[in-house]
């Protein structure tokens, strides 16, 4: 028996295709009639505290975000294996927002904008897409989807893992030890890191100071798409206003919805988008789960599986 | 004997350039003294009304310029053939603007920005960019890296040109029958068409108002790097007003500089460049000029030619 326990999305469409898809095997939301004893997976997104209780015959826990930095803090979360999302149509719609910002920074868009509510004519030239280095932390599904996007626009690319990976076109960098050479290199910063202790707050001033001055004519930018604890939202605000960072493309914030009374608003070199760069899909969700399952069932092992030792 | 006629750019770092490669094959500026009848080739940007005067033994006109429209209105202009610059590096540069202000459009750039103005957290999810037309005017050398870099990130990709043109995974349409076919399916349109007496003033109400409207969330949006003559300004700014057009991105204009007085300035959902989309960069024309002549006086055909019959 699977149980959607799904806070603030759709619950009922996604209970009623997977029903549709799986029967007969059988789907529950929390307010039917179950025994907890019978749940042998749970698919959930923003759990309650009470979420697990009872399920004492668990196979496996369904994510449905990507990332599975919250689900790790659950007080109660159980010992059953926990499986992510992994998706074609969220890495491309999250390359899109890579491309879309990497693209406008490379092309002096705050510069430009400037210029134009000056009517100002100024003919600077950008950089060519060749001349500047991308340097992405993580090189996970997100990470090396983004760069399959990147390489054939011609951008020098450099990747950033924990463990050392070697990826065609991409100047590998990992671990602690590396981290000051890649970012010495790197004009664009994107953060593709899942949230972990490691990573927390490695968006900050001391970071912004590391990376290469001389490449990016107004100066280094970064872009974060992964999770807003990854970032010191004062540090970046600061680095904007002082020139340490050219400018800033955020989707994720330190408390989402954004605060009415952030200075990042203000900023006019900070983009700001709502944590909208990426997102789970149904369609290609109920597809992906419920083979995860008839497959499990079938005794096929489980894929896309969290090692909680890392993290994510 | 070469002959460099180059106004308004560094027309001594050309020279002592094409010096170094081309030697011993004469080469002189204006201020030279030498016989008109002497010149072979002249290698011209923005040549004078009396550029051409004595110049009787003609055997090539070399223009800096990919586009030759003001050349070819040039009232005393040779009968000698024409060669254009054409050049990966600008091709490079130009497919860097046409894919930021794509893909800048795509993720909805102005409605977020808006957002942020009004410190409103509004979570919308723009489209996939595989749910997003993008209908290239002109697939010529630009045109066709255009579509290279943009294939990749997974657009859906039309083209229209004069001739019928077979481009894998681009949806060919051409000549005039078959335009507003090209238009009724296209949410970005990108101009990249050679400005002649057919494609002047093509970017007009009557084309925005067939653009497809139920493909980008705001609505279709144009994205013209080509040259001013195509675009009617006075129609932009209305279709930006009245929402037949969600955006524009501009790097040409009717007149350069772009006058103070024009209402683009200050449309907010129109984005302006001071025509800097490409450059002629002179490390790659200096090779590609002297190329020329050295085949050329070998013997061979020269490559390049501006057909004056199509005006391109
Ligand atoms: N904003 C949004 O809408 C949105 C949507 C989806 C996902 N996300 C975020 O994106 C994150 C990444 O997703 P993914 O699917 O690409 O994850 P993934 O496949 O697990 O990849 C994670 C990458 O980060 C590296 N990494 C982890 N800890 C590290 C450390 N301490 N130092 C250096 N590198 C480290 C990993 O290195 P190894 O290769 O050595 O393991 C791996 O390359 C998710 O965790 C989620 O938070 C955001
Ligand atoms: N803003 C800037 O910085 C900048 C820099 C460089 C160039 N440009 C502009 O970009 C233009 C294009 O350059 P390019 O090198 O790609 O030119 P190209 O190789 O000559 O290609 C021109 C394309 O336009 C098509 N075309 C011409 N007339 C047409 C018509 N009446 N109807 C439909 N299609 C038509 C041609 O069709 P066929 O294939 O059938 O011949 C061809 O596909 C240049 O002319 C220049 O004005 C602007």
């Amino acid at each position: 028996m699977l149980l959607l326990h799904l806070s603030d999305v759709d619950e009922a469409g996604w209970a009623e295709k997977l029903r549709a898809v799986l029967a007969p095997y059988p789907v529950v939301v929390r307010t039917d009639k179950f025994d907890p004893a019978d749940i042998r997976y749970i698919f959930v997104w923003k759990p309650t505290a009470d979420a697990f209780d009872g399920l004492s015959n668990l196979k496996a826990v369904l994510s449905m975000g990507a990332g599975v930095d919250a689900l790790l803090r659950h007080p109660k979360l159980p010992d059953a294996p926990i499986v992510r999302f992994v998706d074609d149509d969220l890495s491309q719609r999250m390359s899109d927002y890579v491309v879309a910002h990497v693209a406008m920074h490379q092309r002096l868009y705050s510069r430009f904008h400037a210029d134009q509510q000056a009517r100002r004519w100024t003919q600077l030239y950008p950089p060519a897409a060749t001349t500047v280095t991308v340097g992405i932390m993580g090189m996970g599904i997100l990470g090396q989807d983004a760069v399959k996007r990147l390489l054939p626009l011609g951008y020098d690319l450099r990747g950033w893992s924990r463990s050392p990976k070697y990826i065609e076109g991409v100047a590998g960098f990992s671990g602690p030890e590396q981290f000051d050479a890649f970012l010495s290199g790197t004009d664009i910063l994107v953060n593709l890191l899942p949230l972990t202790p490691d990573t927390a707050g490695i968006l900050n001033r001391d970071t912004f100071s590391k990376l290469r001055r001389n490449g990016l004519t107004d100066g280094p930018v970064i872009i974060n798409v992964a999770r807003g604890g990854h970032q010191k939202e004062a540090d970046i605000a600061a680095a904007l206003k002082d020139g340490t960072l050219a400018a800033a493309s955020l989707d994720v914030f330190e408390v989402e919805p954004l605060p009415d009374d952030s200075p990042l608003w203000a900023i006019e070199n900070c983009y700001i988008t709502p944590h909208i760069a990426a997102i789970s899909s149904q369609s290609t969700g109920i597809d992906y789960f419920s083979n995860i399952i008839i497959e499990h069932e079938a005794g096929k092992p489980l894929t896309n599986v969290v090692d909680r030792s890392r993290g994510y």
